[in-house]
C-alpha cells in the first residue's frame, strides 16, 4: 500500500528490483556566470546568517545538510536557529542523515519553523515521526537514492549548507584536516552540484587551493568561517571496537568460514564490510584467511576504520573505496594514501547512472532488524514498529555479488527472522545468505552456493528452521500495532516507493 | 559583424567582457538506469565499430574526441574510417582541438562524411577552412568556452569517443600510465558528463578500480580495447626545450625583471606559464629570483613540463594545477605527486560557473599573433589571414590579475603590433603588459603598474612607440584580403560571438 502523493509529489509504487524505467532528464540548475562572482575568487561573507540572506532564503525552502559529522554536528542546529530568528516557516530539512544530536529540532518542527524532515530519522526524530507528530511525510532513502532523487529533480534543494573541515575562500573543501576532520565530504556532493545556492561553513580556512577538492568551489556561492563547526570526539571515534560478544564473534567466524568454503576468498576478490563490531570481526577473520592463503583483495568498500587501514598497510587490500570514515586512522589513511579513495554516492550507489560500483563487490556484509522467510529484510524500523535507523547505503549494497546478513537469531528475546517484516526495505531476491549463531541459511535462488556447501561442515539450515528455532526459545512476539495514518515512506533505489510506515498505535509503548 | 545563425543556431553578439547574462538552465541528459548496464560493471565490447553501432550512431550526429594525444592521436582517424565504412554522412566532428595529424580528415570533409568541424582548426584543416571549402562554419572556442557550450546545451554531443591511456572495464579512465600516457584527460570531462553516449577506447586495460578516475565510469556506456591508440613520441615530448634564441631569452628575462620590479613576485604568489620556449625561460628566471628572495609560489597553473616539475620538487612551487601535460616528467609528477593536480576546463576556465580558477592567478604569461593599439589581441589567425591556431585556454587566462604578453616586435619581418587585429580574440581591457625585445608597454588602464615602474631602469614605452619602431624596421605589411564569405566565428568565453573569420581572397597565396 503506497500513498498516491508524498509531500506534494506524485509517487510511483515499487515495480521490482530492475523493472522501473525512468523518463525525463536530469535536474538542471540555472546557468551561472562568473560575472556574478568575485573575479579574485574570494566568496567569504561575514557569517552564516549573511550567507543565508544573500542566498535569498525564504519560508518554505528546502535546506540540506550532510551527516559526515554524525552526532558531533553543530551546523544544523545553528542553521535552524538563524532561520527561526529570521522568522521563516515551513522549511523542509533535507539532511543526508540525522542523529540524536538533532533532537532539539523537534522544537522547530513543533513551532512550524520546519515543516518536515525529508531524510533518515534516527532516535528521537524517528520516535517523533512514528508517533504521528510530523506535518509532512518522512521519506527514507538510501545514500544512492538520495543522490538519485536530487539528480532526477525529485527533490530540489534551494540552499545547501555544507560544513567543511577544510576549505578555501573559493569554496573548495574537504574533510581530511582541521579540528573537525571527518574524512570524506561526499554525502554533500549532490547538494553541491544541484542546489541553487551552496554555502560552505568551515573552521579551518586555508589559502587557495584547498586540495583535494571533494567539494568544488566552482559550485559554491558563499564561504563562511566559524569558530567551531563540530565536536571532534563525536564526529569520529578515536578507535573502533571489534565485538567482544562470544555469540557475535562466533557469527563473524562462521561468516568468514562460509566465504572461504564457497570459494569467495580468492586472490583479487573484493568485499564491503561496515564498522560495526561484528563486521570488524569478519574483516579480521578475512585477514587471517588471506594471510594463510597468501592472497590479497583488489579492493574493499568501506566505512573505513583502523582494522581495514591496517590490512591495506599490510598489503592485504590494494584499494579502499571509502564512503565514510569511522575513526582517526581512517582519516589519516585517506589523507595520506592515494590508494585510499573517497567515493561518493554517485560513483558507488546512484542507481540512475550508467552503472555504479555496488554490483562489482564480491562479498557484501550487511545487517538487518528483521528478515522474513522470503529473505526480504527491514533496516529502518524495530520490531516494535518505531522508526529507528536510516537506510544508509544498505539498499544500494544489496546489488553486490553475494550479500550476507550475519545477524543474531534474536535480540532481547525478539526473533530476527519473522513471517513478515514490519517494513519492507530490501527484496529477498538480492539477499543471499543469513548467518546466525545457530546456523546458516542460503537463499534457494543461489543454487551455486547450495552446491558449494555440500559436504562441508557448515551448519546449513533453511530459513524456516532458523525461525522455528528462535521461536522455540523466545516464543512468537506480539506484532506492533499501527493506526492507518501514514507517517513515512521508504524509497527503493530507483525512486519508487517500496513501503509505507504507519503511526504507532497510541498509547505509546516504549518497549525497547 | 556577426552572422545571425551559425550552424543552425542563433548567435548572440559579443557584449563586452562581463556584460552578457545567460538565461536558461544547464543541459540535462536523459535519466539513465543501472538496469540498462551490466550489473557486474563490465562494459567491454568487441571493438570501436561495435561500440558505435550499439551507441546508435546515425548520419548527422555530433561526435567528439579530445586532443590530449596532440599530434599522436590515432583515434579520430579510426573513428571516421568506421563512420565512412558504415556509410554515414554529414557528421559534425567536435574535437577539443585538432592537429596536423588530422589532415586526412579533409578527405572526409570532401566526401561528405564530415559536414563540418566544430572546434579549433590548426594547420591543414585551418587552411582548408580559410579557403572556404568547409560546408558549415568553423566555431572557435577557448577550452573554457567549449566546456560552457556543452554545459549550456549550445553543443549537444551525441557520442563522445574518449581515448584513454588507462581504463577499467567499467569505464573509469585516466591518462597517467600506459603506452599512450598523456597526463590528464580533462579536456574530455564535459564530453563524458553531457554526451548521450560515451565510449572509452584504451590500449591499457587494468582491473577495476582504475584510479584516479579522471573520467568516471558512471558516465561511460562502452569500453573498447585496441592495440595502439596513440603514438607516444607525438603525444608528449621526452624533453621540453627552453628557447635558445637570444632575442627570446632577452624578452623572457625582461618579463621576469618587470614582474620583480612591480612587486608581483612575493611569497605565496601564483603564475601561469606555458610550455613554449619563451614561457619556459620566464619560469626559469622566476625560479632564480625566487631562490634569491627566499620566496615560493603557492601554485603554478600549467601546461606542466620538466622545468616546472623541478621547481616544485625543489620547493619553489607548492602546487601545480595542471590543464595538460607537455612532457614525460610532467606525467610522472602528476602520477606520483598529490600536489600536482589535474585540473579541468570546468574548474579552471568555465565562465558559466560560480567562479573559476582563472581570476586567482597573479601573473599570466600568454602569446599572441597580433596586438593592436588598444591592446586587443589575436591568437587564431596569422597576419596573412589564415586560420592557424586554436584559442586553447588563452581567452580564459585573460582573467588573471596581471596578463603579460611577451612577444617579439616582429616575426619574419611582420610587425606584431598593428592598427587593427585581423581577428579580435581578446579585449584589450584584460591585457595589461606587452613585453618585446625593444621595450615594455603597459596598458594605460593599469595605472598601478605605471606607478610602480616609475624610476626603474625598465625600458617602458607606449604601445604606439613600439608599433612605430617595428614599422620603421619592417615597413607596414599589406593586409590580407578576404571575400565576404564567412568561414568561421570566434566565441568569447560566455558563448557570444566576438569576431568572424572570412574566406581568404583567391588565388590562394601560401606566404607562410
Amino acid at each position: 500500500m503506497v500513498p498516491e502523493m508524498v509531500n506534494g509529489r506524485k509517487t510511483i509504487p515499487y515495480q521490482g528490483v530492475d523493472n522501473y524505467k525512468p523518463e525525463g532528464v536530469f535536474a538542471a540548475r540555472p546557468v551561472a556566470s562568473c560575472a556574478d562572482y568575485p573575479r579574485d575568487g574570494n566568496k567569504q561573507v561575514k557569517d552564516l546568517k549573511e550567507a543565508l540572506v544573500k542566498a535569498g532564503i525564504k519560508s518554505g525552502m528546502t535546506i540540506s545538510t550532510h551527516h559526515h559529522f554524525r552526532d558531533g554536528d553543530l551546523i544544523a542546529l545553528r542553521l535552524f536557529a538563524i532561520i527561526r530568528e529570521l522568522g521563516l516557516k515551513d522549511m523542509v530539512w533535507f539532511p543526508s542523515a540525522s542523529f540524536p544530536c538533532h533532537a532539539p529540532l523537534i522544537d522547530y518542527l513543533e513551532d512550524g519553523t520546519i515543516h518536515h524532515v525529508e531524510g533518515s530519522m534516527n532516535g528521537p526524530l524517528g520516535r517523533y515521526c512514528s508517533e504521528g507528530n510530523m506535518k509532512g511525510f518522512g521519506v527514507l532513502r538510501s545514500h544512492g537514492g538520495r543522490y538519485q532523487a536530487i539528480q532526477d529533480g525529485e527533490v530540489h534543494i534551494d540552499i545547501a549548507v555544507i560544513a567543511a573541515p577544510t576549505a578555501d575562500t573559493f569554496g573548495n573543501a574537504n574533510g581530511l584536516s582541521g579540528p573537525s576532520a571527518c574524512g570524506s565530504l561526499n554525502f554533500a556532493l549532490a547538494d553541491s552540484q544541484y542546489a541553487d545556492r551552496v554555502i560552505i561553513v568551515t573552521d579551518n580556512l586555508v589559502p587557495f587551493p584547498c586540495v583535494p577538492w571533494q567539494i568544488q568551489g566552482n559550485n559554491v556561492d558563499f564561504v563562511v568561517v566559524e569558530d567551531k563547526i563540530g565536536i571532534p570526539e563525536k564526529i569520529v571515534s578515536g578507535t573502533t571496537q571489534i565485538t567482544r560478544s562470544p555469540d557475535r564473534l562466533f557469527i563473524a567466524e562462521l561468516t568468514a568460514k562460509f566465504c572461504e568454503t564457497v570459494g569467495l576468498l580468492e586472490d583479487g576478490f573484493s568485499f564491503q564490510s561496515g564498522a560495526g563490531g561484528t563486521s570488524l570481526a569478519i574483516s579480521t577473520y578475512f585477514g587471517d584467511i588471506m594471510r594463510e592463503k597468501g592472497i590479497k583483495a583488489r579492493f574493499a568498500r568501506a566505512g573505513s576504520n583502523q582494522f581495514l587501514v591496517e590490512m591495506m598497510e599490510e598489503g592485504l587490500v590494494e584499494y579502499i573505496l571509502d564512503g565514510q570514515t569511522f575513526d582517526l586512522e581512517g582519516i589519516r589513511s585517506m589523507r595520506e594514501n592515494p590508494m585510499h579513495i573517497a567515493t561518493s554516492p554517485f560513483t558507488s550507489y546512484n542507481y540512475h547512472s550508467k552503472g555504479n560500483f555496488a554490483g562489482m563487490v564480491d562479498i557484501v556484509i550487511l545487517g538487518a532488524t528483521e528478515i522474513d522467510l522470503q529473505y526480504n529484510a527491514n533496516v529502518v524500523t524495530h520490531s516494535d514498529g518505531y522508526l529507528l535507523h536510516g537506510i544508509g547505503g544498505w539498499q544500494n549494497c544489496l546489488f553486490g555479488k553475494t550479500v550476507i546478513l550475519p545477524v543474531p537469531l534474536f535480540r532481547d528475546r525478539i526473533p530476527v527472522i519473522v513471517d513478515e517484516v514490519t517494513t519492507f526495505c530490501g527484496p529477498g531476491e538480492l539477499i543471499d545468505v543469513i548467518v546466525t549463531e545457530r546456523g546458516i541459511a542460503i537463499n534457494p535462488l543461489r543454487k551455486d552456493l547450495l552446491d558449494r556447501v555440500k559436504g562441508s561442515a557448515l551448519p546449513i539450515k533453511t530459513i524456516g528452521e532458523l525461525k522455528e528455532e528462535a521461536e522455540r526459545i523466545c516464543g512468537k512476539p506480539e506484532k506492533p500495532r499501527f493506526t492507518d495514518k501514514i507517517v513515512a515512506v521508504v524509497k527503493w533505489v530507483d525512486g519508487t516507493v517500496i513501503d509505507t510506515i504507519f503511526q504507532i498505535q497510541p498509547p505509546h509503548q516504549t518497549n525497547n
